[in-house]
């Protein structure tokens, strides 16, 4: 399959028109490229430009409100409900982490549920808003049902992804950011596009089977949750989807598990929704809430540093603390431009004619 | 192998006259055996009465405090770092989340990180202190490193589990409580017992290839994290149980990674350790702090129901939630008793001579 190299700064400059193309406001156009982006710098391909279209065809069939008006419904000193107004989660979740952090400030911790809102591209950007705050950083949201529980036949639940970012002294941070499935559904379309079989665990099949069809989601099969099955601990990673979920729309008043609305635009709206659009959670922790900043970042970097120096397996190189390879590959990408496949160029070239723009 | 069968109250009664036998007031006692026995009673026989002989060895060799000052060293109105002055994490971590739940009351939710501590039976106890009270409840805890990370040779984390206990109306609750990797050691023991090989993906070897060997840990093999191996998603498990290494240890001060104090008295304590004793992280979200309690709960009640009535995979009679399988065990065990291994059952009669009790 044949690619273009993009500088960061074409596509930055790209889709911040495309955004305002659709009437967000330069500010926010800006925030939300930015949290996009940031996937494509990270390596998560799946969640960046590649989606740009996805997010311009919700717009059009008015599922997302390009000038949303935030607003807090609810609060303590520790918490906040916000309904995003189905603003783009690109742009509701860094706001509500906002909050969160202004919350952590005042009281020690700052937790945010947020309702009515869309896709939030990468929850490690919201994780690590925290970091310069001397703060750990937590985001997760909840997503369209892809994934079957343990024992289920059904999908019920989405990747819901969880990111905890935690700063340290000198050592670079601690940044995890992972789906609660085996495998994000951007490794299946990867393996579609080069017509390859998935591995063993990642799907069953409708009835509930193991398979290796990397097509299986479209013939009634699912994703599987991390630990793929019982014996495996398939029920601790349905657990964790189980929590997000719960976190993210239970308690803000989003739609919630099969109800979950869906990213593609094409796809109807499920029925009888419990609640009102996706759901996110956002939380912040002051560092010194617990103790000494100083004291905490010393020990950090001697954990990090333990961790990166341990004994790799034969055939390994080294040993990588979570977020160090997306670390590394934001620093080649910023350098040597963004790869984007052909099919990606064509969308964004769609993009380019329908707003009058060059790519 | 045989195995005798005895009363709650019956074994409820002998680890009391232990506890008490060891020097702990009658309070302590009471709410270390109730902790205690809550394992058994849930079905996780490896953190219940059979490790009541562990903490007096412990005890016995001076690392165990039967009459602990456990106190607040630092605090903000939503977070405390508590010093559990070398005493039973079986009573030192239910009064951490006693100190999380009165400042969840205060300001909607309540974190408490505790340093110098030990093992503090099962998570999920310590979670669900938090239903009664309308609250999520959080319980984790870091322990001695059994765990290698994804790609490392060496072992470096404890099975450092996640509980997370949420209410519901009238639907049973959500109660989550699983170590971060694919196996707790407690399956690998009833495997060495039984003399069986155990499934590959659940331990590595010490040159970190797959084995089917219950015995591994003693020849220098590892448990590995939660996903098994990084194709099915193992990063993802070693990034789990480092958020709960750092929560618990590195955020209040207790030792932390390959540094964790081992729970067998007979292991001596690791050398330049880094912080005093176990850690843990307790956490405490009011409901109300986010919508109308009985909003959360007719929703919670109908996700609950959803997930509990989801299409079954053939050969499965029913989808369950987290807690389920626990709490169905539970009223089994209180009504039918808990049978116990003629292993545990000689180490109790060692215990009944060594306090002159019977049992």
């Amino acid at each position: 399959m044949s690619q273009r190299v993009f500088s960061y700064s074409e596509l930055y400059q790209f889709a911040l028109q495309v955004f305002t193309s659709i009437g967000c406001s330069n500010e926010d156009a800006s925030l939300a490229t930015s949290v996009l982006l940031s996937a494509d710098l990270r390596g998560i391909d799946s969640h960046g430009i590649a989606r740009l279209v996805g997010y311009v065809r919700l717009w059009e069939v008015g599922r997302i409100n390009a000038n949303p008006q935030i607003k807090i419904v609810h609060e303590t000193p520790s918490t906040a409900v916000v309904d995003g107004d189905r603003g783009l989660g690109l742009i509701v979740a860094p706001k509500a982490m906002q909050i969160a952090v202004q919350k952590a400030k005042q009281v020690g911790t700052g937790w945010v549920s947020v309702k009515n809102s869309n896709h939030f591209g990468i929850a490690g950007y919201h994780a690590m808003m925290a970091l310069t705050e001397d703060m750990i950083g937590m985001a997760m949201t909840n997503a369209s049902a892809l994934v079957a529980p343990t024992y289920a036949a059904e999908k019920m639940l989405g990747t819901n992804p969880i990111a905890v970012a935690i700063p340290a002294g000198k050592e670079a941070p601690f940044v995890a950011d992972f789906a609660t499935t085996t495998a994000a559904n951007g490794k299946l379309e990867i393996a579609q596009r080069n017509n390859q079989p998935i591995p063993t665990g990642w799907a069953q099949d409708e009835n509930g089977q193991a398979t290796n069809d990397a097509h299986i989601l479209k013939k009634g099969g699912a994703l599987l949750p991390l630990g793929s099955e019982k014996e495996q601990g398939s029920h601790k990673g349905y657990a964790l989807g189980s929590i997000v979920d719960i976190f993210s729309a239970v308690l803000s008043g989003a739609s919630f598990g099969p109800w979950a609305p869906p990213f593609p635009a094409y796809v109807a709206m499920p029925e009888n929704m419990p609640g009102e659009g996706l759901g996110h959670f956002l939380g912040a922790m002051r560092i010194d809430a617990f103790r000494p900043a100083e004291d905490f970042k010393s020990n950090m970097d001697l954990w990090l540093n333990r961790f990166r120096s341990a004994k790799p397996i034969q055939g390994q190189e080294k040993v990588y603390v979570a977020g160090d390879i997306e670390r590394n590959m934001e620093a080649i990408r910023m350098r040597d431009g963004i790869p984007l496949v052909d099919e990606v160029v064509n969308d964004l070239e769609g993009l380019a004619t329908k707003f009058k723009l060059s790519i």
